[in-house]
């Protein structure tokens, strides 16, 4: 298929996982797993099923060069600086834009940089399904089966079957639910119609630009007039002056969520949200004592279901559980596993304290 | 009184410490509090009672360029090196043996260089008693009052007071008692009979060399060897022939729970064991939040009743109660507070897998 597209949303800063995510090398830089980045798994993902020259991004000025620098397959120029960020919907909507000028037929998917999948084949396979179906004019989102009752997802709740696809049941979508409290996301467990937004469109680009000039007319306008002043010099000089007037929007809230005819595809490839530490201890396979340990020389005495990542020293435990310890070159962060979101508080605080040499 | 000196004993290892306690640099050489190693603390406080010119330090061969390094006062000759440790018996014969050469009436006082005591001033005043009664040939220990039902010393338990020296009184030694289980350490404290074994003792030079003659006859002999040839070219050969032939004892068992007319002054002076990290957090006075932060940055997150010890690196803490944490150039401790004796075995496991550069 010969006019697929992957759009890879890679704008992320990512302070759960500070003291490695930093400002100047976000989470999706940084080699979390099997010493690939985040970012490179969301490129090496698409091997097969699209050449590098299809593979687009969308990111931060800051961060262009890192990035560029880890895939040097995909050309330069296939590399989507935003000014400043703008939400999920003027990411997308940028990256539409340089598509649509590229290819007016083409098909897009909309992926991210900062989750985990595990059966990556299963993922090929469902994102060329999608991109079938997509090809009708369908938007399409891909639904992950859920595995607990998680209250950090939005949901997505389904209809109807309306066929099946390479083997993968097409659904039709009754509704974007935003994140649930407990008590809701287990109901929405129990009925099984739900399934985890996981941020993943596929669509043709003139059915996403119809969306948002029906949906989202002011940002459509701004595109409009970024689109004129594509490819001719003045290019950097309109964006600059139009992306801070952009409001901010995630394409959930500004187009999904109004959108008729939205497909959702439920599927299980073993995704996961890589948000904090706590959530790349899960991805490995622990040892008998339950520990994950990373890149160190670890002693342990009488340690247990801890992850312990490291820099260049030596790390001793003794008489922990349920411990996340990160050493790097300049700091090091000691957390308790069930407080693993709260590393962003260690951030904050950073920040008001001025210390920007740990940012 | 010019013929008072003091043997300090700083031939310990403090694996506990680890890993600012190393093989090269043990315990009694670093810097613990206010930036003073326990080894200039155990020379400054003797400040005021004797001049440095007598003290003299027992240690051994690794350790002493390190230690004269951190007291200039205290001249060269009076470190005295044992080849190898043979116990506190060992090293307070040695000691013995060269104050006997150089003044026979010596009254000496043995000290130690792992403990810390709040109250310097005190401790001046009750040696300076001590070494009065010590004059009239008595042996004196000095017994701390213990201020909870500890399992981790010996104790001491007393008989008829038998008199008032400059204030401190002044008891007959009952029985000297190894470490207690937790049942009779409680007891102990019932009573009011007893002290902590302090391993401070003072005595005149022929009251301990008679001791050593009348209960531990081989030790003796050998001393004697090694005081025919101390001041010789053949010194250094006599010692090392002999010295490993010396069983190790300690002085407690050797000496003081077979001596009579043994003394005891009980007595409060902020007296610590600085056996591990958890008795260093009691020496500081916490934050609010209960945590000791020495010597670096750190950012905390709900964090209580923690030591946190740096070298470099920024630290943060998130979500955590009653924990160790040690960085050092090359290693990093991490340690349940009620586990801080277990420190030990993290050194020991460096040792069985002879990663030696570590210890």
């Amino acid at each position: 298929m010969s006019n697929f597209y992957a759009l890879i949303m890679a704008g992320g800063s990512g302070t759960r996982l500070w003291p490695l995510s930093r400002q100047s090398r976000p989470k999706q830089a940084i080699e979390l797993i099997d010493n690939r980045t985040m970012f490179q798994h969301a490129v090496d993902r698409l091997e097969t099923l699209l050449p590098p020259e299809r593979v687009l991004v969308v990111t931060a000025r800051d961060h262009v060069e890192v990035l560029a620098a880890q895939v040097p397959d995909v050309p330069g120029e296939n590399f989507i600086v935003e000014p400043m960020a703008r939400g999920t919907a003027g990411a997308i909507g940028l990256g539409a834009l340089h598509l649509k000028q590229r290819d007016p037929e083409a098909v897009m998917a909309v992926l991210t940089a900062d989750h985990y999948i595990r059966d990556v084949d299963k993922f090929r396979r469902v994102l060329s399904a999608a991109a079938q179906v997509a090809r009708e004019g369908h938007i399409v989102t891909l639904g992950i089966q859920p595995s607990f009752p998680s209250t950090g997802f939005g949901y997505i709740r389904r209809r109807d079957r309306v066929g099946t696809v390479e083997g993968f049941e097409v659904y039709a979508v009754d509704a974007f639910v935003e994140k649930p409290d407990a008590a809701r996301a287990a109901e929405f467990l129990a009925t099984g119609l739900y399934s985890w937004n996981s941020g993943m469109f596929i669509w043709q680009i003139n059915r996403i630009m119809a969306e948002f000039a029906r949906q989202m007319p002011a940002f459509y306008a701004q595109l409009r007039t970024i689109e004129a002043a594509l490819g001719t010099p003045r290019q950097a000089e309109v964006l600059a002056e139009v992306w801070p007037q952009v409001r901010k929007e995630t394409i959930d809230y500004g187009v999904m969520e109004g959108a008729d005819d939205v497909l959702v595809i439920p599927v299980d490839i073993g995704w996961t949200d890589i948000g904090d530490w706590a959530a790349i201890y899960q991805l490995h396979r622990p040892d008998e004592a339950g520990n994950v340990i990373v890149n160190t020389e670890h002693v342990s005495v009488d340690t247990s279901a801890s992850f312990i990542q490291g820099g260049k020293k030596l790390i001793a435990t003794v008489g922990l559980k349920d411990v996340i310890v990160i050493d790097t070159d300049d700091a090091i962060l000691i957390c308790a596993r069930d407080r693993a979101q709260d590393v962003k508080l260690v951030v904050e605080q950073l920040k008001k304290d001025g210390r920007v040499e740990y940012l």
